[in-house]
């Protein structure tokens, strides 16, 4: 299979497969890697399969409403995302796999997803970034996760994340209102809006971006399936960073996985005094990537050519100077005018070794000289610390 | 010399010595190590010295104020404190010292300090931390340095800064305020209160603390005394903490002293919105350790037995569920009561591996039996992201 949309027969399989065990599930995955969705689905069905993946598939393997999930599916506008589909996006999903090519039992790669949203997946994921975070947010917080979102449209950059209250739904936000690329990754079925004060905002993300999930039509989120669903969002994403985490907030497990993937964490500081940032604290000190603004999340998100420069630090005439002509400069009183022995005295240096230093002052504006004396030029002070 | 107080030859060069060169002066102490006090003044004076230190000399070599310097000092109830001194931190200042054993430049140590206050300076750099930050502080900072204080005073940890506005000034208030140990290491004369505003702070210090200079009575503040003195702040603390500090502060000099002499920088992280804290994000980036409270320092400033436990997370029964417990539990619906095999469904594990899970969820009273059927017990809600 080239792409394209899927031929009935096979998309039936796949949504068959989709249910039959709670994915991640390297047994089945593997299977249908061998023979096919078809004959996969076929032998699951039957229960000629191995040991293992006969248990796990027991409960569900004789429950077949495949037609009714496309249906459902197809009545949302949606589509089924496997594999061998155009918009599978090989390099991202690559990165689940160790060193040995075989997928790490953690990190198992998506085997079908269910889609609903104008946006590509492999668009997605070519550049974007995951933000995450409490649903606790602080009102810092959700300026922060605004303020990146709006960053990172600007920077090209998509914004995945996972539909939640807080953080989450702030970045997401934030991104349809400035018409960038948002993906929301669920952890529940496509047609299951949750949590339901987001219904809305899912809605929209399905008309202008892209909703995405592992779990076909119904499947209620769980706590499982949060976790499984936060190995997606750090997946589809070049970088995470998370804005805003408790100690026990979920967006450190999307970090957890991202660092899994490979992928660069980034975390935001915030008041020692709030309770909503101490998750980053501790994401920080075990060695997340500080980041303090949307500009730096860009290189970590990747592509060649965009890493963008240092701030500029503030800089004074003061800053130029060499320690002797700086000495110099310092020996000076406020206002009154002084003989260049007394400037040595005051400065601690012969007076032969000033001469140069204050002819650089003079140059530089920064003293004035007049019948042998010298004093500073008017300036507005310079900080002394 | 033993301790004690100088003899009065010996003080008295101690004095002019202070004074003939700016400190820190490494050909100075060199000379001094080598024929002792009393003759390296005598050959300065006379200028019966290398060329080096001749010319370093010249300014001020025939200015001798040491009577009067030590009259006012006697005044002041203050005294000078020498390597030869019982409270001459041996330990402390043995870090100036190079691989080599010869003093490195940069961290030259003190050749001799103006003191004023009760506290001895050996007492205080046993257990110290360097308490420092921008003067432009804000309600946070402010508020961060206080609790700091407060619980470094707590854990029997001197508090060492440099007696400026903001951060500083709430170091040393809250520390004088908490009955502890605090000094503060002046850029200028003993007897020189600067910052004006906080002379009656520096007066209580010299009443309750320890006030410390390298400079001579008399001496102005200027910004290379200010980077010089910030060398001491760092010598005298086992480790140094910056709460705030903007992109320029000289909080981040001392942090760099502290890291050149070996010793634990941290850092306290803020908001990204605060340039307040830009200048702690930028030592965070570089390696510095993130701190939130207190206690965290502790470990940092060093004294063995005294490293504390990490912060205990809180934790719900499900903390302690495995897996398999975990999913089964996740498969109840919120109220109504399920038989085992529409939780195997659920669950999408096989029903008979669902048993062993129920019957542990119930022994922890996470779950009920009744006539067949299984429900959720009554509990406040767990969190499921």
């Amino acid at each position: 299979m080239t792409g394209g949309e899927l031929i009935q027969e096979e998309a039936r399989a796949w949504a068959y497969l989709s249910r039959v065990a709670e994915p991640p599930c390297a047994d089945l995955a593997d299977l249908v890697a061998d023979v096919g969705p078809i004959e996969a689905a076929d032998l699951v069905r039957r229960g000629d399969v191995e040991d293992g993946l006969l248990s796990l598939t027991a409960a569900r393997r004789e429950m077949d409403c495949a037609d009714e999930d496309l249906d459902l599916l197809a009545r949302c506008g949606g589509r089924l995302l496997t594999p061998g589909c155009a918009e599978w996006p090989h390099l991202a999903f690559g990165a689940f796999h160790g060193a040995t090519g075989r997928p790490r039992a953690q990190t198992q790669p998506p085997m079908v997803l269910w889609a609903i949203g104008p946006e590509r997946l492999v668009d997605v994921t070519e550049r974007a970034c995951a933000v995450v975070g409490t649903r606790a947010a602080s009102a810092y917080g959700e300026h922060v996760a605004s303020d990146f979102a709006a960053g990172l449209v600007e920077r090209d950059v998509a914004v995945v994340s996972g539909g939640a209250y807080g953080i989450d739904g702030v970045a997401h936000r934030t991104t349809l209102a400035c018409e960038g690329l948002t993906a929301a990754v669920l952890a529940g079925g496509i047609d299951v809006f949750y949590p339901k004060g987001h219904e809305t905002m899912l809605r929209r993300i399905g008309e202008q971006g892209l909703l995405l999930t592992e779990y076909p039509p119904g499947v209620r989120p769980a706590r499982h399936r949060f976790l499984a669903r936060n190995r997606l969002v750090a997946a589809c994403s070049g970088a995470t960073v998370v804005v805003e985490a408790g100690l026990r907030s979920g967006a450190a497990s999307t970090a957890a996985w991202a660092k899994a993937l490979g992928r660069p964490v980034c975390a935001v500081p915030g008041p020692v005094t709030s309770a909503a940032s101490a998750g980053c604290h501790v994401l920080l000190r075990d060695g997340a990537n500080l980041v303090t603004r949307a500009a730096d999340l860009v290189e970590y998100v990747g592509r060649m050519g965009e890493f963008e420069s240092e701030p500029e630090h503030p800089t004074t005439p003061l800053d130029v100077l060499s320690d002797a002509e700086r000495r110099a400069y310092e020996a000076f009183p406020a206002r009154a005018a002084r003989t260049v022995d007394q400037l040595a005295e005051a400065a601690g240096v012969p007076a032969t070794q000033l001469l140069g230093p204050l002819a650089t002052l003079e140059l530089a504006g920064l003293v004035t000289r007049h019948q042998g004396r010298w004093q500073l030029a008017r300036r507005t002070g310079a900080d002394v610390r």
